[in-house]
């Protein structure tokens, strides 16, 4: 019987390995980050509703995000941690989730203290409201105790050095949410530098895995990872949607520079690697076995 | 009162100018084309496919196509050209096409004459059939009785050289098309070289304006169409896709090869480019004004 | 130029119509109430819960309902009140609602002030928790200040009966919101007798209309509205899906109970009523207009 | 381990059972039937198109009815027959459909001989056209080798008689479809006496049950069937959508005569029968356990 696709990640941070996971957009991106040799897929909130246009502040429903996550896992063979936001409201919602994105084949769900609708962690100058420990609990309770699969990773993630709260309080509701269940932490950060979360990695004492988004602080890299211990997993949040955009508003000044694709056109990868990533070779075998 | 859609595309190319239009997958890759200056958008069959990890072979279904054009529609400015492949069906199934294209505010409609389900145009040695003209006159003339706004244009599309019967067929099923109602010409091909495009721009003596998709031929770009005349629109099928994995290939490697994002964010636009994407600003006004 | 949905809501209650609204959850059920006489459609949260299989308590999202709402639209004449409960969260999610609902073609919005997530108004014994009025103020302001139609109408729907918190909350909330801009006032209770709302209609002064759903209480009709005065709309706000039900389990019964459909047939509709519903002859004119 | 779906409703009709199996458009409806005692939930493209006001003319496309399913599947304990009608395109569509559906949990796929777009099978006078017999042969072989539980029913549906293409077309088409991989024939008819399915079950003498859809000849019950021997499904069609239309039709139009709800009130069920439907018993059950 094949390995729950929970107890794979779980296999792999039970073996040491820091899991390197990389944030997607879409099938495609995903495709392209296991292709690359991440360990694992991020079905982020903030990528999907960068790629729709919209705000990270709780605009994007759980359908749409549902719906992306599904199409994910159903093009890679790593595992998929879904970026669930806050549960889209409160526990019922959250038992709501877990039905939906563990029968979509998720290996992981990230839920994360603030109150719903949130505003992204990492923009300057905006609200950032924490839920009660004791509503995170409950919410952590409610993913525990209706998850199917019991490796089913949780992963609390902890907003309460994004909002100014310091480092007891980190630890405090960190605490709080392994003993209601949690399976890692993931402890967020938006200073321009790693001290704040070193700081706090170096305080934690659970043999519980920490997950960190190093978006902020790039230097905190996975060998300094490794340095720090008690680190599990890194999530890159944002790299797939920045470099998608990078690259098309490069390649699109050019085009409208040039007046026509002739000199963008050695730049950018063939029609056919688009080809090669649509599986169009596995669609003319089945036509050649099937298509009468 | 406001010009509709269909209304502000047919006067720029009355006015003379050659439409420069660029493939989209998602309301962000439509954006960052405003941007940098695209007359258009192609909300194209091919990239939503790509971005979903699926050979462009009618497995996107109409519900996907239509929801990501709605989206599209409602995050830029200018016109949007609907990629409808072969109207995913008969007749019918272009009627009703029409009504929720025309719904959603498309300017445009590009139907194909490739019989459903389609096979992409650029695949070397794949089946290209095509319906009748007969049978394809009526899809038109669908669109053209059940359009509600006179100026939703219509674009024909023929596949004609990509199923290699040569230039008569091709200006023939072009000239029917016209009589069944279109609005506009799409004369596609796939040899490495303008010439088989050119040489129909060259026979083209009808006073209805041709559109070219150069990915093939490169350097027919927009000084050379506009050379030939009677070219209304060059439409960029699959630039945005691919300069986006072209992006985010680099960029993944790189990571994996650094074991971290150190290096890499330089490269990269800065998460601030994306919250500009994501209006950001805006919503912080909205909170400012209507949040208590 | 034709007139908008919301002009059309409008001007039916300036001509003194009490509007007779019905609970739709489905094209279906939307046509079957125009098709009876019904002056306008509810696009339910409560019903599509129900078809759903979902309590409604903000487990249905905004893209849901949405999709529901805009397939509502797109199927009857008659105009459309879209039931986006608390507006799926704050006051910028109420934004990101009227763009969309607007788009679809709504004639009003119906927001509650209840917090989110929400519980349904009739359960008995379950947590009913409103919005400061502050805060709904700046919700019902956010509609008025991005709706592109001036004639959209806003419908504030106040809870404080439902909420326990009495008749002088109740009118003072009333009263807020038309300052912040409701068009009209929805009052809901859940007393098995008219009295209360009776009370509420009697000791409003304002030249603002009412709108009551009196599942509670069906002693409050069409004639008693009228003579009660004040009152612009009524809505059926669950019979639609009481009624399938219904019909459901009598017949799901008896299919069972006879070991086939031999008995039953006589008493459901044949299915060329269904082919009807359907518009099938449309179908088959347009096969025989464009189908080559 | 749990018995796959594929399994249970294989272990069933290997029992004896005849399974009785009826038409679902939504979660509810399917709920309805599981409780009224039914073996197994049909997914009905029919039903679904009904429920959008749409003719049963493949406008419903995958997205569509895959979530619809999707949603039942989650809702109720039965095996779920998904009607995919003719795979929504040729082979590879096909297979697109079993990875998806599969992933969705069904029992069961039927698949039809017609040629897409299809057009229902009950209208009198409209098209009904088949494709070739080796066509067909490719879709089931494509389910048969790319499905990935080997229990997963597939059930072949012939529409030779309701092509009129006669009784001895009928069965060269059920034999080479289980050639082919079939598990299961469905013969569908829509003469308004049983004699023409009855004759090609009585001709039937392969070891591979049958299906039988008797709208038009409701006096081919279960107890007939069982009589005739060689069935092992029996499809209402479309009963559940009937119902409901039979139930909403009545309720609406009394509503409208009575000016109000008073009298209609007693005669459909109380709205704490669909608050026991939407299960918020669990809900409020879930409150208490998690939300603080």
């Amino acid at each position: 019987m094949e390995k729950s696709p929970g107890k794979k990640l779980r296999d792999m941070i039970a073996k040491g390995r820091i899991v390197q996971t990389m944030a997607s957009h879409s099938p495609l991106s995903a495709r392209l980050a296991e292709e690359a040799g991440f360990d694992a897929i991020w079905a982020s909130g903030f990528e999907l509703s960068a790629l729709h246009g919209l705000a990270d502040v709780s605009l994007i429903t759980m359908t749409q995000h549902l719906e992306s996550t599904r199409a994910i896992v159903s093009t890679v063979h790593q595992p998929v941690v879904a970026d669930i936001d806050t549960g889209f409201g409160n526990a019922v919602n959250v038992i709501h989730c877990v039905r939906h994105y563990e029968q979509a084949g998720v290996a992981a769900l990230v839920i994360e203290d603030k109150t719903f609708p949130k505003f992204t962690s990492l923009a300057a100058g905006a609200r950032q409201e924490l839920v009660s420990i004791d509503c995170f609990q409950g919410k952590i309770g409610a993913v525990a105790a209706t998850r199917k699969d019991p490796d089913l990773v949780i992963i609390a993630r902890t907003e309460a050095l994004i909002a100014g709260l310091g480092q007891s309080e980190a630890l405090r509701r960190a605490d709080a949410y392994v003993e209601a269940g949690a399976d890692m932490i993931l402890i967020h950060s938006r200073q321009p530098e790693p001290s704040e979360v070193e700081a706090f990695v170096q305080s934690w004492s659970r043999d519980i895995p920490l997950v960190i988004v190093p978006t902020a602080y790039p230097t905190l890299n996975r060998q300094r990872a490794r340095e720090l211990g008690k680190i599990g997993m890194i999530i890159y949040g944002n790299h797939a949607v920045r470099a998608a955009v990078t690259g098309m508003q490069k390649v699109f000044a050019r085009i409208i520079k040039d007046g026509g694709i002739q000199e963008v056109n050695k730049d950018i990868v063939p029609v056919e690697e688009i080809f090669r990533l649509q599986d169009m070779t596995m669609v003319k075998v089945w036509e050649g076995l099937f298509l009468r």
